[in-house]
């Protein structure tokens, strides 16, 4: 007897959602519903045709079909909203990644879920998500320590809006970039005081109007707030050519590391460290979206009911694999 | 109100008795109520004076004040009997890492610990472990791809073991070590075909009594089945002086590594890895399995009996630090 797939719809269809409709082609226990977006259904055109593309706001009439609903728009705006609505209708998974802005996101989505016994994963993504799920296994088991997360090399979409806002400029990509002195003191061991802008800098391309004054755009940039003024920032001037043919790829990653110590005296040091190095920020993402997916349903059916972030998942339920196979063939 | 303490117990005082004694020290929601050696215990000096060592014979006599026995014996002969006589007097938690036996041994833990309304925890070091935790997560979020485990540059115990009992040898140390080449490789994201044997190489300092005929004895190491036959193996010669002082460290390490394959006709390339790198291996054992004592704890209490490994624990048992804390300042 064929076992029943899991029924997916995707909220959302930009690189996240593409992202999500690729990698369920990988899970041989799913299959995907529908697209649901708030653009003309008419000028969508997806990975696979036979995926039907509707209208967001018919996505709440096919509860009976799909089990698991994930929801890929933006932190910002979109899921403080869209997240507990289809919470309420959907068992739901989501990257949500407002690290300020958790706690509260988590409450919306615990009594939205909660209400109407549906299970709800949230901020699961690679962080906040898979580092999260290192930096807390790294601090139980090595008390003693200092933990560090670095990010990048990458692009960073937020940085590159910035930029493109200011007035000359007419594209422009922002890489986040670890420093390598910082990397290589922490790697060795050493238990440094680092802030977030102590170990990355920001290297900016950048391509303007003609006539535009680059001295100007370069001090400009540097100056924004938050974004640029306390980092180290690095500003290069190409061509819309070279910008295409040199940064269009979405590559991403970076690494959590943390250095404790053991033994009387401390006397012995160990190192953690999880990292990640992506050719596909948002494929990579959406991946680990589906395969949490799996684990939301399975939580639903066993009657977990509401929010549910990456501690409190066990693994079992994330594989595709039994745990009797897990235990023989990957433990 | 003083929140009462997780009581710990130890059986087996070698070095991962001994790590676990000062891994305890570190968690302060824990205390070491004794430690069970089969030696003579007055023969036995620990590390901390006022802990009472006692005869292993008088370890079942303590159900009422001890939560979480650690299991310090080894895989080869002391767990597989030591392993269900306590895990049915006590909660357990156990680094036992015999690959082969490991579903013998849930299954015996599983019947011991069940039939007494215990918990137990097993295979939690770093392999199994840690490492088992990220090869399933790795190919659960990218069903595309290769898994590679790479162990060392480190002592292996097991291999020294072999070299000192061939006649003429004094003493040994074995390092097993990562074939930089082959890293290099799976690193770049190439998807090779690659044993355990075309990883590693295995280096050997070896020390002689006068007048052994150390040409014979090379050959001999390189003979050994198992251990060095089909393994590249470099034997270096050296004086007893030169192994205490350049080769007595426990220091080992190593790395899950996964290339897995995003998108559309697979064209993108993921790269997740995991990797320690350890001053002191039995420290670090140690310092995990006190991390899950404590999980195994807290299952216990919520009623979740029987055997459970790393994929059937979710972090938040895990951490001293509450689930709220966790998602506000972790995740």
């Amino acid at each position: 007897m064929l076992k029943k797939k899991i029924r997916i719809g995707i909220i959302g269809y930009g690189n996240l959602g593409k992202g999500v409709e690729l990698a369920i082609d990988k899970n041989t226990d799913m299959e995907l519903m529908a697209i649901f977006t708030r653009r003309p259904t008419e000028s969508i055109k997806n990975c696979n045709n036979n995926i039907r593309i509707l209208d967001i706001n018919m996505a709440q009439d096919h509860v009976d079909n799909i089990d698991v609903m994930i929801l890929c728009g933006g932190s910002a705006t979109d899921l403080p909203i869209q997240g507990p609505h289809f919470a309420s209708l959907y068992n739901t998974v989501d990257s949500y990644d407002n690290h300020g802005s958790i706690p509260d996101y988590l409450e919306a989505m615990n009594k939205a879920s909660m209400g109407n016994g549906k299970t709800s994963g949230v901020c699961i993504g690679w962080d906040p998500g898979l580092f999260s799920i290192n930096r807390a296994l790294f601090e139980s088991i090595l008390p003693q320590g200092a933990t560090y997360t670095f990010w990048g090399p990458g692009v960073s979409q937020g940085h590159s809006d910035a930029i493109r806002r200011i007035v000359g400029v007419k594209n422009a990509v922002q890489y986040t970039v670890p420093k390598e002195e910082a990397v290589k003191r922490i790697k060795s061991g050493e238990l440094a005081e680092l802030s977030n802008r102590d170990g990355h800098f920001r290297q900016c391309y950048v391509v303007v109007e003609d006539g535009a004054d680059k001295d100007e755009i370069t001090n400009k940039i540097k100056l924004i707030p938050n974004y640029f003024a306390d980092y180290e920032t690095n500003v290069v001037f190409v061509t819309e050519e070279e910008l295409i043919e040199n940064h269009s790829k979405m590559f991403h990653g970076g690494f959590v590391i943390r250095s404790g110590w053991t033994g009387n005296n401390c006397s012995n040091n160990n190192i953690s460290e999880f990292s990640l190095k992506l050719d596909c920020n948002s494929e990579f993402t959406a991946s680990i979206l589906v395969a949490y997916a799996r684990a939301v349903y399975r939580l639903n059916r066993e009657g977990h009911i509401g929010v549910k972030t990456v501690y409190d998942i066990p693994l079992k339920y994330i594989s595709n694999i039994s745990i009797e196979d897990l235990c023989k063939n990957l433990l």
